[in-house]
């Protein structure tokens, strides 16, 4: 999963082809506080490198993908930031949109950047037409109705919720869309490289419910994290530290377990491995020992 | 512009296809009092207006792009009504969402209907690749950055802000959306029927300030209306009552005189003097006389 430059440039580039003059200013100043200079990257990291397993390291359609799944992501985080969310005050070590600017200025970045995903998309894929219709159907529903991270959000506001269903719909569909649309790009087989997807992501959640307990262990001094207090479903709450720990471990193995034949096999089982090494907790990787 | 129950049908199946059991049951609920019943359609009513006047009436290019812009009208709608926007308590008669639901619920409303209005149009044109990207973008650009919606919305944030700016992209970009995107659909001319559009949608502004000042005088007894309490830019605020009912008149006019050459030209201008009529308040249509 290299590439991150590519990723940054375009990202930069496709947030500056509609900040433009003409543009109102602050949204524009506001839109680009939300995506650059950004995080870890790992969604477009991950569909880039499907691609590049299947020996097609620079696929623009990939790369297409790759910026709008990460700018669906970076709306997302602004919505979840919002007062009636999270009220989150900062993101990535800045002050969260709606904090650096105003309320109404976060929702709009949000809206906004939803619409350059599919905007990006259409002019990315105009001339592969047939490609544009598969790669945007793969990404809406990884962030619509009825089973995307909108509705995994939504699930927050519900009375009933399967810890499951939430964190499918909140952070695994991303990255399913990830794999799947790297898989779309370059011809590959979508159900297997969904299925890749499908236990990244869980493994991904997983290890942020391990963030998320051991920040708080260090922090307050006992295990009860942000997803405890907001009262959300959590693997860590559900299964105890060890128990999230082991799942982490046979998920990934499962991911690695699932990966279709191609050129790159193994070179992305070790990127899956290395990435996992990464996620978790510093604290925790001691107490699950070397095994991966 | 009639068609009205095949747009209702085609949004209520557009919303049936993603609020299947699995979805958030209160999502999909507020999801359904967001669009359905809904208000005038005047958008969507103005694309498949646009296509029938080229003589294909059925057009089901032109019914996706209808529903995707109505399904976007009615998202910004959601968001428009926040408490850190207009805080609007009712809308179409009815509890605005935030209001009838949670702001939490309005503001994923408002996402998950952005996103399936690109996704409706990725399922529906699948089958015509060669369309999607072009009407694609078409919708996209009048809902995003830098001249859509979403901008003109953002133009509320700033110090500085010229009155065309703010209404082309707020209402107009829409209009011109539902016209070329029509126009599109059935291999008509994009750059003619646009203008159609833009002047349609300048009109309605008119209109729509108008109708701001009469109510007004209606419930205040004087000529300040929700436009002036917001500080907001108007057309009547700006030219006065009469003065703004003159540039109605003349806009009306220019979208008649731009309508390109067609089998229904002369039935497409009828409908337009019909809805100008529709739109201006009743209280205003006796001053502005037997002008159309």
């Amino acid at each position: 999963m290299e590439a991150t430059t590519h990723i940054e440039q375009a990202l930069a580039a496709a947030i500056e082809s509609v900040t433009v003059p003409g543009c109102p200013p602050r949204l524009a100043e506001a839109v680009r506080h939300a995506v650059l200079p950004g995080g870890a990257r790992v969604r477009p990291r991950l569909c880039l490198a499907v691609a590049a397993a299947c020996g097609q390291p620079d696929s623009p359609a990939a790369m297409a993908a790759a910026v709008a799944i990460e700018l669906l992501h970076c709306a997302s985080l602004v919505h979840d930031d919002l007062p009636c969310f999270d009220d989150a005050p900062l993101r990535r070590g800045l002050p969260s949109v709606h904090r650096a600017f105003s309320e109404p200025l976060a929702i709009l970045v949000g809206d906004a950047l939803i619409i350059l995903a599919f905007e990006h998309l259409a002019r990315s894929l105009a001339d592969q037409p047939t490609l544009l219709a598969p790669i945007l159907l793969t990404i809406s529903r990884s962030v619509g109705m009825p089973h995307g991270i909108t509705a995994g959000q939504a699930w927050e506001c519900e009375s009933e919720v399967r810890v499951e269903d939430y964190h499918r719909a909140k952070t695994g569909s991303l990255f399913t869309a990830a794999t799947a649309s790297g898989a779309l790009a370059v011809g590959s087989d979508v159900a297997a490289w969904s299925l890749v997807g499908d236990k990244i992501g869980e493994a991904y959640q997983v290890a942020d419910d391990l963030r998320d307990v051991a920040a708080s262990v260090q922090e307050l001094g006992k295990p009860v994290g942000r997803d405890a207090v907001l009262n959300r479903p959590s693997a860590a709450g559900e299964l105890g530290i060890d128990g999230a720990i082991a799942k982490l471990r046979s998920l990934v193995a499962e991911a690695i377990e699932a990966i279709p034949d191609c050129p790159g096999r193994a070179q992305f089982a070790e990127v899956l491995k290395a990435e996992a090494r990464r996620i978790l907790p510093k604290e925790l990787a001691q107490r699950a020992g070397a095994w991966m």
